[in-house]
């Protein structure tokens, strides 16, 4: 019992070991041209030891997905000490930062290749959601109608693309590019809220 | 030999056909759920015809993206009688249009499924860079600065997102929604040229 939690700790360690090398293949390369054998040998583990962690192909790369998700959610988690616009200014700088930081798997989340299937599209889908829920909380808006809500897609669309595009030059600088975004998003919002 | 435009015509037309039924396909279930026997079921016709006509279900997969990019392209087409920045907007009525009386295949060009393929990849990113370019020359803009591309690649995305969301309740109408994609697309060139 007295080592359980040493035992757990290094599960964990190469669990996400493993995830991390898929999330580096999985966006070099696309999930078709991938193979088990692949990720095995690249890992230094057996296919057996492998299947452990994640019975498929599928299961490794949706998890892979999944742990990049919630390291986005968490790491632009709004900062409740700052006035609701700074909080955004704020995510948005977090959110940027990850994307540097994280490159390959931040492509491999957007980009990675099985975009039509179910669980990865709600996985997105959640991840969306729940930044619009806090871009409207950012910018003090409860219901707004159809054409808001319309445009704030619009919006994170743009800057996922944006942000993708930004990693081959970082040009502008990571502040100036938040303050692009903060631009656009008012005046999208505005636009929209005058459309009704 | 009298007989030979006819048999072409028709050939051509089986073809659009079976592309047609492709692209609804497509749309509403992922590539990887749908078999060739089922496309050939469906159109009612031999797999051998169907392989005469696309080799395997990639050929017939990426064929259909072909001819709905060739579409959006050729409906798009600026009107030069009109003044650039007229241009854009009637551009942009028409690819509304396209996308609302073609919904299904528009979904099945953007959402279909196999995104990380290197052709697919190709068809859109042609699109992309064909539609950055009538946009560029809209604007008056002949050599922009990076942040400008940058922003013009996100408002790109901002103006796929919202035709997809668009499509589920049509509000607001859709030139209200073209004035909205134009006030973006000004404030985004506009704050991205301030940022250089």
């Amino acid at each position: 019992v007295a080592g359980q939690p040493r035992t757990r700790l290094a599960l964990d360690e190469r669990r996400a070991q493993l995830l991390a090398l898929g999330q580096e293949m999985f966006s070099a390369r696309s999930y078709d041209e991938i193979s088990i054998d692949e990720i095995a040998a690249a890992a230094g583990v057996s296919k057996g030891l492998l299947y452990h962690y994640f019975p498929t192909k599928r299961d490794f790369y949706v998890a892979g997905l999944r742990e990049a998700a919630a390291e986005i959610r968490a790491l632009t988690e709004p900062d409740l000490s700052l006035p609701p616009a700074e909080r955004l200014q704020h995510s948005l700088r977090a959110y940027l930062d990850y994307v540097e930081t994280h490159a390959v798997g931040f492509r491999s989340l957007l980009r990675g290749g099985i975009g039509s299937d179910a669980e990865v599209r709600a996985i997105l889908d959640e991840t969306r959601a729940g930044t619009e829920a806090r871009v409207l909380d950012g910018i003090g808006l409860v219901d707004p109608p159809p054409a808001v809500r319309l445009a704030l897609r619009g919006w994170l669309a743009f800057v996922e693309e944006v942000s993708l595009e930004w990693l081959d030059r970082r040009e502008p600088d990571r502040d100036t590019l938040v303050d692009v975004l903060m631009v656009v998003l008012g005046s999208a919002v505005e636009a929209a809220a005058r459309a009704g």
